[in-house]
This record gives C-alpha cells, structure tokens and sequence, in this order.
C-alpha cells in the first residue's frame, strides 16, 4: 500500500503519516518520484487504510496487488515516457527504431553504421564497448575505448547512445558517455548493477533474463525504480529454446502482458530474439504489431565480418527497407514512428 | 533422396528406376502426388546418385538434406495452396481469417456465431463437436450432433468448416461435414489419426505440440503427406510455458522459420496461444506481421457463457474491429486479406 | 465429491442417492471399483455435502481437491498393487525391474535378451512390436509378428510382457499377448486409446508425456480408470529439454510428487530419460533413491546393432552390475527388489 | 589447445614456445595452475600442433575439443578435490554433507543450527548473509552482522562456512569469514563477481543458473579458472519449471553429465531443487545415487519461523535421520560419507 501525499503537504503532515504507519507495525518508506509518497513495508499482513484516510495532507492511498509496486499500473496509470535529449521518446505514442552493431568495432564501422541507421530511421544508436560473454575466450568488447567511439559517432551524427554497464563498477564511466544505460539479460538480477544504475541519473533498459516471469523483470525493475530512476525501459529479447529453429524463443505476448502490468515502456529485441538475420524484419513487424514502444535491432555494415552475433545482424539497406514497413503497421494500430531532430544536427524530421 | 520421373516416363522406365534403387541396397517407395516420384529409403548412407542420372524418364535427383521430405522445401520450392470450394484460399498470397467459438453448443449459437464471423470477414468457420479435453470430466463436446449444426451453420451461412476429429474412427463421419480437418495439438503425434486423415480426402489442418519441434511438427505433415494428401495447414499455438502471463507461449518466430523449411501454408491461432482475450487481438496482428498465412481465432457472442474456453474468446463485434487492422498490417508486406464468395452464397465480395 | 455406500446397501439406497444428487443440479455417475461409489459432476460450484449426509446407505464423503479424483489419494489413501501372473507386484513394498530391448527385432534377439534380463533379476519383459516413431521413414517395429515373437519370449522364460498398443484398433491384438499394455508419451492425451486399453482387461503402463504436467499425467490416468481398469501404473520418461546433454530431462522430483498426490504405482525410465548408456545406471539408481516402485531399462545384447535407439541401451552384463547397487539403495530406504517366480517356471525366488 | 611444459622447462624455453604461438597467429596466454602450461588463443581455426611438437621443455600438447579449456576432463583427466582446512574434501572418494539455514537470522539461530548440523554429519555449514532476493522488499540478510555471526558458529562449532557473495564488492569482506564463497544462481553469467571470486583465494560454489546449459555453466566456471582459483565446486539446483509440482526442476542427470565433462566436483541442493521439505530426502538420496560428490541442504531449527524460504527447510532432526540413508547409498556404490574434524574441535570422527 502506498500514501499519497497532496502536492503542498506539509513537512509535519508528513512525518505524522509516517509515524502512524510505524504505529502499525510497518516500516515507513518515501518513495522516490514527482509525488511524494509513502510505502507501507515490513510487513505480509494487508494493512488496514483506515486510520490512514483522512489524515491532514493525503491525497490518496494506493492498493497495490501485484508484489511490484512503483512498477504497477496501479501505482501510475499514465504510460512512463522515456525523453531523450534529441527530444525522441520511448512509451510515448509512437513507435521508436534503436539500431546499430552488436559490438563497436572500430570508428569507421560505428560512425558509418550510425549514419546509415540514422538515414533509415533509428533516432536511438546501440553498440556493445563492453560485452558480457558466455566465454571467457570470446570477444569482449572494446571496453573504454569503445565507450569513446561512441562518443564520437555521436558528436558525428546526433544519434543518442545506448550501450551496455555490465557491472557496478563500470557504471559511472558508461553514464558519461550513454544517453541509457543497458542492464544485459544475464545481469537482470544483479541486483547491485540494477541499484548502481538506478542512481547513475540516465534512463535504464532492462532486458529480461531468458528465463525470468514478467513478475521478475517488474521486480528487476523494482530495484532501479527504488533508486530514484524512473525511467525504465524493458525490453523482451527471448527465452531459452528447445528447438534450434530460432537461437531464442521470442514472447512477443509479454509486449501486451506487460503494457496491462505495468506503465513502463515495453520494447523487443528481434536480432536477439531469434539469432538468425532473415527471421529480424518479421520479428520486428511481429513486435510492431504486438504493441511494442521500439525495435531494438542489430545491424552491421558487413555482418559476415563483424566480430560477434554477425548471423543476427541486418545490412543498413535492410533496416532502410523494414523502417517503412513498419511505420505502416504502426498507423495500423494509430500509431507514428518517431522520427526526431538528432543531438545538434541541422536536419529537420526526416519525413 | 528423390528421384523425378519426366511426365510421360513409360511404366517400364519407372520400375526400371526402382529396379535399380533396389540393386543399390535401397528401398523404393513411390511417393504420392501430381508427380511420379520415387524416394529412396531403409538407409542411413548418403545415396550416390551417379548410378541414377540419366537413366530413361528420369527428369531430376533431389536431394532432400532435411528428415522431412515431401514437406520440405527441396520437394517443392512453391508455396502449396489450399483452395476452399469457396474459392477462398490458404496459402496463396492473402492472408485468410478463420473464426468460430470453441465448441458447437448449440443451433442458435453456432449459426449466430457463423453469421458474425462471415460478416466480419472470416472465410472458414471453426468449432468443436468433438472436443478432447485434458479432464475427462469437461464438457467434451456434443458429437455427432454437433456435426450436423455445423453443416446447418454452412447452409446457411455459406462458410466452409473445419473442426477435429479426435481418433481414427471419427474420421469419416467428419469428412462428411467438414471441408478441413482438424489434428490437435495433443493428437499432433498420434501416428494412426494422421494416416486417417491422410487418407479422408480432406485438406487436413495440423496443430502444433506444446512441446514439438518445428521439425517433429514437420514429420507428422509427412505422415499426412505419405498418404497422399497434399493439402496440409500447419498451425502454431503456443508451447508450454512457464509463466503464468499467457496460457502458452505463442512462437511466433516458427512462423518465417516454417516458410523457409516447408512449402505448406501456416497460420496461428492467437486464442489458445495466449489464452486471455486482451491478447488475442495483439498477437493476431502480430502474426500476420510475422507473415502468417492466417489466423484462427475463437469468437463467442457472449464469451462469459461459453462451455469452454470463453476466458479466450473474443466477440463478433471485437472481430469486426480486428480485421481491418490485420488488412492494413498485410498491406504493409503486400499482402491483402482473402475475401471469397461463401458456398451457395448470393453475397458477392465483402467489401 | 464422492458419495461412498456401505457395501450391503440395496439398490433403493443408491438410487435415493443418485436422485437427490440430481435434484441439487448435479450429474450422477457410478464409479467403478470395488467400492459402490457415486460421483458427483457437471457443476463446477462446490457442491454441499448436507443434504446426503445421513441418508440410508452412505458410508462417507469424500471430498476431492483435486481435478483427478479416482486417481487421487484421497479417494484411495492405500497404495494400488498391481500384481502379474507370476506373483511379482509393482507398487508394494519393493522396486520391481523392467528391461528389456526398445523393439522386438528377432527370434534370436528377444528370446536371448529375455533369458539374460531375467537371469539379472527383471520380473517384466519390455520390448516394442508396435513402435510409434517421430519420422515415418524410421523403423516402425515388427508389428503382429513382432507380438508372436514376445508371447514365445514369454513361453521360454516365463516372463511376463509389457509392449506398447499405438492405437484404439491395434489394443484388442496387443491384449491377446501382453501382460501390461503401454501407452506411450506421444499417446498420452490420446483418449481414445486412454479409453480403449481402460477396457482391455489389462493393466497399463502410462507414459508421462514430455511437456505434461503432473496433473496432465493424473486425468490421463483419470480416463482409464474410468473405464474400469483400476491398475495403472505412472511412468516418468523425461521432459523435453533446452540442453542436449541429455535427450530428455528426466523430473526425479515427480516420483515423490506422485506418491503423494496418488495412490498409483510410480516408475520411471532412465533409458529414454536420458538418452546416454553412460547415465543410464547412475539415473536408475537415482530413481530408486528417490523412491520410484520400478525402473524400466532398455537392455540389448548388441546395442550397436540395435534398430532403435541403440544409444541408450546398455547390455545384460551392465543391468546384472546394476541390480545388486539397486538393491543395496533400495535396501537404505527399507526396501527390496522384486524377485518372483517367472510363469510357468520351475526356478524358485532367485536369491 | 594448450602447450603444457616440463616441470623444470626454462623461462627461455617458454618464451619461445610463446614467441612461436604468436608466429602461427595466435595470443599465447600463460594458464595459471602448477603446470606451466601456455593456451592458445585468438583464433577459431583449430590450430596446428606440429611446429611446437618437439620444441625444447614441452611436455606435451592437449587438444581440448570443449568450448571450456581448463574446466574440461581434456585438461585434468583426475578429480579435482577441495580440501577444507577440517581436512574434510569435496570432489574425493566420499560425499560431503554441507547444511544450515537459508540465511542467517541471530546468533541463537546460527549457533544452534550449527551444531545441530554438525552433530547430523554435516562438514560445512551453509547460510546466507547477503542475501540476493527477487523482490526488493523481501529480506536481504544480515549483511555485515551475518558474516560475524557466521564466524561466530565457526569458532563454536568448528564447521567452516560456505556463504554467498552477491557482487564484487562484497568479495574482500565475505573472504575473510568464509571458507568457500558461494555464486548464486542468478550471478552464475555476472563476469565481474566470476573474475573477483577466482582472486579472492577461496574455494568457490559456483550454482547453475535456472535456464543454463551444463556448457555455460562450464565457461562460468572456466571465468574463475582464468584467475587462479582451481577449487571450483559445480552445484545443480533446479532449472526452471512449467509445473509447480516442485519450484524447480532438479536436473540430477548434469550430475553424471558434468562428471564426464568436467573434472570439478559436482554437488546438488535439493532444497532449492524442490522447495518442498517433504522432497527433499527423496531428492538428496537420488543426488547421491546420481553420484554427487556433495549435497547441500537447507536445515532450520524452527522452519516455520524462517525469515525466508521454511517451506523447504528439514529439521536437524529430519537430517539426523537422513545422513545414515545417505551412507548407505553411497556404500553402494563405493563411496563413504566424509567425517572430518572440525576446525580447532577435540572430538574426533563422529562414526
């Protein structure tokens, strides 16, 4: 359950909400946000409202029935809009194309990829310089350096970055060149990483773990929440697979599950999610289709060259091809694709 | 491996072949279909076919990589199309709607339920007679007298009917009523139903397992297909899943996986893949998006009577919003939704 | 709900009975058994047992919270024993050993392996004469020679049969030589065969199938025993699996789940569970440990010649190593191994 | 493929051995262990032995043909044993007993807890302080209180500790209380935590993941391998589960599986396998008849109390009966249960 507080409530009102919740054998909790609220913890007994209702400066008191709380539809019922400096969003009603390698390279394959996804739609770049592996003999990233050449494709081409922090310690340096930090699936419930970032001041994409519940990525998403970051964009990459057909087992089903659970923005990685480059653009449409706030998508300038997931990734002139494709299935449903000014670019929307 | 014999091949020439194949420590099978066709089988070793080319009415060696073989691709690079008498078709290039409510309950339901579909945009109707169920205390469907609703359905709305036969001995007495036949998910495996329906002279519409394969799901087509029955509809309906957020996991992934591995036509069926009717509509799109050859979609004029399965089941006038939105997401990849004159039917086009 | 009558009540008092049962909006149906029993369906409300307690005749309620109720322990709080010919019983105080080869292949092959898997200690020949198979182009078993050859196995060794029935037709044949009926994990929501080999007199070895739940696994059981065949005996067979280290993933965990949600014997087999010769011995140790009343192995004098499933098969020297181990584990849990009299034998309990 | 060099090989000749891995276009990375020993890197051509056959002070070349290197039975064709400072081993001839609590809660509960295991058989003791949850608002640990109250035990009971360290940062600090750092399953693929355990300079229980392969585990394991820690203890704890009969899903079949890929000892806990108290002797005993080197049981003194996770928790005396079944199937195959004497304790083999 959760207290909240009218927008001039007084520091008093306040403190006496908090100590009647103590009173009740509940631990008093404020919780992050635009509004100040109060969580009831410490306790599985459904707390009892009453005594609180009416209480000087309440505006209202929250029932939460799901075990996340900040996450839930109860606790916002307005869709959580993701801003981005450009000004294009994520959860807002259209539909946004994030694009770009699986790994940074070299600066001639991120500043020429990031034009290319830049001309053809994306308004969001995405590029590994730090690359959690399953082996330790693969490849692993450019590390600071890449994060540098992120920098610089970005200064090149206006294009906002999302790259990933795969641990707590590399999370300051990764804000400072990141517009979003991305937490990887296999870190989903690292819980420092996901507290570390909550306090890192960026907007957070969280990819669910291959085989968490949606109640476990809201949980995820939970612990960045609690840190005072709100805007958290999940992201459905696919579960573990029995059959070799797909590398993963996308749930485009969870897009609509999660918009029901939760006012976050919800989007899908299809490059991920099947591991095979001619299954990306139906998967990406499949996603459109499905409700999704954005398409994650690998795309490589020469994908039998780059240095990892190569067989996932689509060449430029693909995403060109499937942008429009999927702009059409978005006025489907009434909805846009976004299309923004990029950081200090000159060129106007891109019709 | 496969031999083609030329059109014209001379009876002598093809027992000539299968003379040969035999010598070669092989056995010969003459496949069935619009060609003469001999498989080689009852060896694991790689066929040489050098002893083969060139022998008289012989017009090609296939040779087929995958386990499957009348179904894959190799046998037929093109698209099979299954033609209703209607004139509708599944698997061609629009994108067919087929919809009913989970089981025939009775006359006014099902007529009701036939008329709002067809309206709506539907060219096959759907329903149970025979309805296995996981509880043999369920309500298992009325029969042989549901049978003769759906005929009367048909009369009266035009609409063709697909619904299961449940065991090798309802296969007649389906194929009566019935323009396809459906093989349930549970049946998917179940050797003698397929050799049944095989032989029904029906095109035959084949769930996938909760648990199979593309390729298991595609060696039961080839038991169909063995036995002469070319028109076979694969259907994906959602695999085991651990979380509870949908009743199955939809894999929508299977459906471009399937179109490179097989010339069958494939649909999905968004009800029993998500079990929850918020989602029915999302994951329909989304199928179509991922290239589906259709959709099935359970509908019920009042959803919250229904004998089975209503949790699932969306309303005729929920349909009716639907399928422009499935035509302008087929638009999108240049496809359009089949629109055929019912059986019998006055009505032209809907438009 | 489960109305249970004293065993003098005349058939007045069960019919009073099945007449207020109806009266309260509920079917009535006679459960089969030695118990005179009523049951109560067609409502899902919780029915109220007041109005029939008290009336002449009635033993007691029986409440069932379960969705499978004759196979529930509640319904029958003892273990169900089902005994062979020979005497050996499956389901009492100790484990009984299956084996014997995947399919009958000869005269020679069967009666051999016969020989030497009752020599190390099996009180049950398995072997297939019917062998559904995931391609049609794999070996499909010997078919009705097949079952000659294991009634003349049976003749030489006293032995008793366990073999699979694929379909309702093919039960009546598989009757006439088979101790115990198999329906296998492809069939095991086949309730047409459920139902057939509920009426054959013989008792049945059900298979789990690999994506089914306990519950799944419980109402197939469910459909035989409402035919009337009281002794079923559960087979855990290994569950479909994301990891190829081993073909299936064997559920231990199931054996003491179905021992307390059912009275039914619980076998399980390593064999198919896991693929590999090499896990065979240590998973059947692990099943008898876990407190399984059987172990099913497929055993072959020559498993490289084998025509099926050659992998996972392990010689007649390998299961006369296995059985003692099995004993002694058997032994740390207060159990033995079953050793009886083979049909028709002249050689006492093999000590 | 790894050089491995004589004992007493020259820093000369390992240079050059060096120097001619980089000639044929490969990294050459010292491997930390008593061999000197030099893998090559770099590359995904399988790499040609002969040009550093002969040279001066190799030992010999080993192909490995697994993703994993040091972890591989290519690479240590004997067990690895861990060896506890009691003298008490994990990975040796006998199976080691480790038990406790979930989390530490107070110096009662760990104290008494801790002996109560002790006197059962137990030679570790398991509890954790940080405590990494699902949720947020669950209990966390102690933290910083639990390790001293872990230490405590210690000196009280002379078990040496085996607890959790849930990020790099806790590392330092949970090695200078425990005697092997535990990873949890959710951090199994959380490179960062891998790298700082392996120099930490304790043995490390490294928990497979709920949707691994025994593949990923291996490259898990070969992360701390790579920095020096060659005491790496595999434990299987359940894979995700579609049926709630059990939490998880206890995959004993990795048991067998990873003794012959790997030669790191293998334990299992069969308390998170199951989350059922009443599975989990069953579940223990299968694990040791698997061959597991060690079991790992969640043991409270009051379950019900529990701050987290009762439902699966034996009591001490429900373990004290346990332990003799475990001796006895371990005898039967060849294996005792290790007894040693605990750190800085009088008493002797407790028989």
């Amino acid at each position: 359950m959760l207290v909240v507080m009218k927008q001039g409530a007084s520091h008093a009102q306040v403190e006496a909400v908090m100590s009647k919740i103590r009173s009740l054998g509940y631990e008093a909790v404020r919780i992050p946000g635009n509004r100040v609220a109060i969580g009831l913890l410490g306790s599985d007994r459904p707390p009892d409202a009453d005594p609180l209702v009416g209480m000087g400066g309440v505006l209202r008191i929250v029932r939460i029935s799901q075990p996340f709380r900040l996450a839930s539809r109860e606790w916002s019922p307005e869709n959580t809009v993701v801003e981005l400096e450009t000004g294009a969003t994520i959860g807002g009603p259209d539909v946004a194309v994030i694009a770009g390698p699986c790994a940074v390279e070299s600066e001639e394959q991120i500043v020429e990829t990031a034009r290319a996804v830049r001309d053809a739609g994306a308004v969001l770049l995405r590029a590994g310089a730090f690359k959690p592996r399953t082996s330790p003999y693969s490849f692993q990233g450019l590390g600071e350096r890449g994060l540098d050449l992120l920098s610089l494709a970005r200064r090149e081409t206006g294009l906002p970055i999302v790259t990933e922090a795969p641990s707590p310690e590399t999370v300051p340096l990764v804000a400072e060149h990141a517009d979003v930090i991305q937490v990887g699936a296999r870190n989903m419930q690292n819980a420092a990483l996901l507290q570390a970032v909550g306090r890192a001041g960026r907007p957070v994409l969280l990819k669910r773990g291959p085989a968490a519940t949606l109640q476990e990525l809201l949980l995820a998403a939970e612990y960045i929440l609690l840190e005072g970051e709100s805007r958290v964009i999940l992201c459905e990459r696919g579960l573990r697979n029995f059959d070799s057909h797909s590398r993963n087992l996308l749930d485009l089903t969870a897009i609509p599950s999660l918009k029901e659970l939760t006012h976050l923005p919800v989007i899908a990685d299809p490059s991920h999610g099947t591991g095979h480059r001619s299954k990306v653009a139906p998967m990406a449409r499949a996603a459109v289709a499905a409700g999704a706030d954005g398409v994650m998508l690998e795309v490589h300038p020469d994908p039998a060259a780059a240095a990892s997931d190569g067989g996932q990734a689509i060449t430029p002139s693909q995403l060109a091809e499937l942008v429009p494709q999927l702009r059409d299935i978005a006025a489907a449903i009434g909805r846009g694709i976004v299309r923004e000014i990029p950081v200090g670019s000159e060129a106007g929307h891109v019709a």
